[in-house]
């Protein structure tokens, strides 16, 4: 039985976190302020930093510090608030609102968001150069390629194109994983990836172990969302609609059922955790992950 | 007199770089095929391969060979091409048209030209980790760092969120210089430089000249640009409408008055070619390339 303490834990890893994208962005040289404005906007959206929490937490579990840790976790959020921003954008989802506030387009304007988007992306390549931290160079390099790949056309914005190409149609289970698996899943694996890689002693058995468990954690975080998406329109705006728009949506409780969808999220949390049966208590932390990622309920 | 024959030495340099972009958009995992259309579409729109050819000139500039450019160049074209699209948005520059063509979110929709930018520029980052040439790690980084701090706030990205702060106002030389420095002459900065590095034995003395002359024909370039833009106007669409839309906006003609931009253009290609004083014969081809961007009528 897990009993780690991760309420404590994410509030150290989010505090963390922070203060270095703080650091980076007051680094950048405010020749265009509002830009940065933008940039800032979109970073400290009240987001709950899971990449950043899962790039400490692996670099934990494979014996390595959170601190050697720090500009890949800031490099992930910042690739991760970036589309984020390009996401809400009129012609793609056209969001007004993310956690109740407005999105970057609304609070700015449209090409400062665009702008702002492409800006922390190449940012979040600049702070893996110039981590000041003790990773050697050939590490760095392969980071810089993990991120990238895990954030192009065989990862995020491939799983994105997917997705727009799949609105109005009707998936089966696996089209709909193959979405997930490259939208969300390509950086939450990066961001256990990223963060194993820190520390230098890691062996390709553990980093194939952690990337079994990010793998599985990466669709729980998915099907957890539709799960949320299914109960909150009816729960909290009592009323049917929502919902029945959430499964005129292909979503894995509109493929599955409700609760066929909440037992695969639970049978991917435990896939994840067999995935660690190997490592000790310094992967506590990502034990505990893949209960919360599939036991939040927002 | 430099007698180089620059026609030849482009077409070698624009076949070059188009087989290199073939090869890197041919070697991406085809998850989204309409993602990757999009991507070639905008990377194959019959640009000039301005950004290549004087990195392919650069490494040549210090001894090197331009086959040990050719990843350098794609990265570099990557950046500009995403730059473009994202440019031509609606939200941005609101162009249906490019060289005659349909603009990317014309020719597929504006969430796709969203994407294709996005990924656009982190297979440029990609291919620079990437790259099977014989460039030290170390280097590749360095490579790397200028690539991003071109691209983002401090380069690209800030000159054009300058740019939209400008529309509309009136604006001194020293803030439409401000502007083109960091919206297009960063980049071209970082084409030589990148250029450049690919020879390992480059010193800094040669870096710091390469620095200056890019530094010249960055704004020789954007110089000849509006001067093109004020001729075009009046002499193809044979009416003044256009040519007082031209002046209304901030640009050198509209500042300085016609024959003085022009002789800002001499100038600076002159300060180009004295930057390059300490170099023998196989930087003629970066000599040729400054007259050409100060004579070229399109």
């Amino acid at each position: 039985m897990n009993t780690f303490a991760l309420e404590p834990y994410l509030a150290r890893c989010q505090e963390r976190v922070n203060r270095r994208l703080d650091y980076w962005l007051t680094q950048q040289h405010p020749l265009a302020p509002r830009l940065l404005d933008a940039m800032r906007y979109a970073t400290f959206n009240g987001g709950k930093r899971v990449r950043p929490v899962l790039a400490y937490a692996a670099a934990e579990a494979v014996g390595g510090q959170a601190s050697q840790a720090e500009d890949v976790a800031s490099a992930l959020e910042m690739v991760h608030s970036y589309s984020l921003v390009h996401d809400d954008l009129p012609a793609m989802d056209n969001d007004d609102l993310r956690r109740g506030k407005p999105t970057c387009h609304i609070a700015f304007d449209e090409a400062t968001a665009i702008l702002a988007g492409d800006a922390l992306q190449c940012l979040a390549f600049e702070v893996l150069t110039s981590s000041p931290s003790a990773i050697d160079d050939a590490t760095r390099l392969r980071m810089i390629r993990t991120l990238s790949v895990a954030s192009g056309t065989q990862g995020m914005a491939g799983g994105q194109a997917l997705d727009l190409e799949a609105e109005g149609k009707s998936l089966t289970l696996e089209q709909l994983e193959n979405i997930h698996l490259h939208k969300t899943g390509a950086l939450i694996q990066a961001s256990v990836k990223l963060g194993a890689m820190t520390f230098a002693d890691t062996n390709p058995q553990q980093l194939k172990a952690l990337d079994c468990y990010a793998g599985a954690i990466g669709l729980a975080f998915q099907v957890q969302d539709d799960i949320l998406d299914v109960i909150g329109e009816t729960e909290q705006l009592g009323k049917q609609k929502g919902s029945d728009e959430a499964l005129a949506k292909a979503t894995y409780p509109a493929i599955l059922g409700l609760q066929p969808a909440r037992d695969l999220a639970q049978e991917l949390c435990a896939q994840a955790n067999l995935a660690l049966e190997s490592f000790d208590h310094r992967a506590d932390p990502l034990r505990a992950l893949a209960h919360y990622i599939v036991s939040r309920s927002h």
